[in-house]
């Protein structure tokens, strides 16, 4: 790959869409207060936090309102214009001699006065209610008029040649994390200490590796990690990482990633701690053919709901239906899961640059989960495989 | 402390608190989507992901909407009385010849029409637009009067004993992850490096002290972590965690903590790698003084805005209000930053069981950063900290 963050001129494409959008609604802007949103359509990316973050896009100009603590980083992205600040939240009480000494809201307000912004489409009108934020909505803090909008949301569906990238290159760090997570696991290993001394392990490689070009898009996470759920916690999807230390016998289910700029992919395996038993095997062999059959299933034109209903026939006719907790996958990408969902109340057709998790999963009421979850591209003729990771048993159990 | 966890007639108090509330006003219950507020009120504590959750108390019952993949998880919760569930999100289409075939919208309003529930205070009009969600209003799809309400929110500002306890105990894992960090670090250590053996070694120390009592609100992340921003990455308050190794002379702005029971503290230390210049060690102390300045001006009755007033006032008086990006802290717990905020805009008056971060920091632009953050807690007759790494100059140079 040339680089492991995306080209500065993906952004012109996806603000000339934006504003394509925008000249098809009698609109003047487009606000945005999504962090994820914000990051995708300019390259600015922040903490979502309590502090008020709003992005607007005219005909002619990138504007936005940031808090003090991100003026520096918004000032450098190559596709904001102009940036406003506050000095925090709440704010606006008190003198300032050297900050704005304005609130959010009136500091927002001032930036859509001065971009003459009257009527706006908007991803939520007015900051989300996050970590204690609350305040006025944005027809009413600007006397402008609001009509929520899903486009980034429904845009960031069908991924470019360069996220593909990048989707490719998490690939093949969260296999590397994966491998040394089964490298590590054997009977009394703390659950713990096994992913994360496989995670660092992996990001260290991973920094080594790409050098002083990665950025990461992280505060406090590991760039590769993994994690696993063992034993009894498997049997619960989404079950917590529990406090356990490993036993000859065990399943695993784990999942491993990486981050790179900004862009993220999904591994998944069951694993076998020593020599499954017949009934493992078994159970095992079943998900491993579900999720092989949507994989085939899947491809451009196919709609979601077939790829999910073939998986499901499957598990009817192999009488485990009961043992289903949820569909076969979702989209991915910058966020863990995206919007469309291989669910069989879908209306998503497949489409080339589609990133999908293929995951089916059965799951032994207080015994064993068993799930593989791999990452497919819907590519013009079929799909790519953007996770690698041995799928058959064989591989998939730990010998130590 | 008893068990890392809160006792489960905390929960008794929150639903009659709740309960009251409705009485007060002429609805029929209060309605939940937020999985902070959920957990806060019963215990059941769940992802946030694209699949609703909805959570509603009635004088008699409480009942939550969830999907297959929380029924388990939901139906062992004490203050739970009933729990409704449908398969996945979008879901809605197809045979469900095991599973309820119902949409998630149209469960949430058949437990409404169940519970005779034709209006209801509510923390979001509908879930929100997680992870690709989207879906109607509460108003909308259960034809029920919706007022949003912001109680939970601001019933979560006063810790009750049993809540500062686990703050207090997360205080002494924060402080060991942070420990080793400072023995961790040298000159040559990749930054990765030192956080992450730090926060493996602690959270090992947790749960091998704690036991199998120790309940982590996690999903794959670290029971302690610490993590720090070194070199001129420091100059920047939410800058990102870099791909950087240490060098002598480096200022380091570190943050520890710890998850108990699904509460945090927060503990961060300006460091130095080697000895530091004597410009360096200017800005310490002011930044030190400053930190003693918020800590000796809090306490019960004290408004919040006076704190930060106090903070502002030194700075102006030295000449470093230029340096100053953010007000002086928050208020933490379940959250890593929750209302009310100390900042001379603010309201709020400091009470008995507020918990708050003090955190004033100056930022020297493309050199480096300089801030503490303890927690501490206001008693009836001052404050108690819950951080108590050292906070001099001399312990927070790192030697090798």
């Amino acid at each position: 790959m040339a680089q492991p963050y995306l080209p500065v001129d993906e952004y012109d494409a996806r603000l000339e869409r934006a504003r394509n959008a925008i000249a098809e609604t009698d609109v003047d802007a487009l606000c945005l207060f999504s962090a994820t949103s914000i990051e995708w359509l300019t390259g600015f990316w922040h903490l979502q936090t309590e502090r008020p973050v709003c992005l607007t896009v005219t005909d002619e100009t990138v504007a936005v309102t940031v808090p003090r603590l991100e003026l520096e980083r918004a000032e450098v992205v190559d596709h904001v214009d102009e940036v406003y600040n506050y000095y925090d939240y709440p704010g606006g009480s008190g003198e300032y001699p050297v900050h704005s000494s304005q609130t959010p809201e009136a500091t927002i307000n001032d930036m859509l006065d001065d971009l003459g912004v009257e009527s706006a489409c908007a991803d939520m009108d007015g900051a989300p209610g996050f970590w204690g934020y609350s305040g006025p909505s944005l027809s009413e803090l600007a006397g402008v008029d609001v009509e929520t909008v899903e486009w980034i949301t429904e845009w960031r569906k069908t991924k470019s040649d360069a996220e593909i990238d990048l989707v490719m290159e998490s690939g093949k760090w969260g296999n590397l994390a994966h491998r040394y997570l089964a490298e590590y696991a054997e009977p009394g290993k703390h659950e713990l200490w096994v992913a994360k001394r496989a995670s660092l392990d992996a990001s260290m490689a991973m920094f080594d590796t790409l050098g002083d070009e990665y950025q990461s898009h992280l505060r406090g996470g590991f760039p590769a990690s993994c994690s696993f759920l063992s034993g009894p916690n498997t049997a619960l999807p989404h079950g917590l990482t529990e406090n356990r230390r490993l036993e000859e016998g065990d399943v695993l289910v784990t999942g491993a990633s990486s981050n790179v700029g900004g862009y993220k992919s999904e591994l998944e395996r069951t694993m076998f701690v020593g020599e499954p038993t017949d009934e493992q095997e078994h159970y095992f062999e079943l998900m491993l053919e579900a999720q092989t059959i949507a994989i085939d299933e899947s491809g451009p034109g196919v709609p979601c709901a077939d790829v999910d209903q073939a998986v499901h026939d499957y598990f009817d006719e192999q009488g485990v239906l009961e043992y289903t907790q949820h569909h076969t996958g979702h989209n991915i990408g910058m966020e863990g899961h995206e919007r469309e969902f291989i669910d069989r109340g879908s209306k998503e057709i497949m489409e080339p640059g589609h990133i999908y998790s293929i995951e089916p999963g059965i799951y032994i009421p207080d015994d064993a989960g068993y799930r593989h979850s791999d990452t497919i591209v819907i590519t013009e003729d079929g799909i790519e495989m953007v996770t690698y990771y041995p799928r058959d048993l064989e591989s998939n159990i730990i010998t130590w």
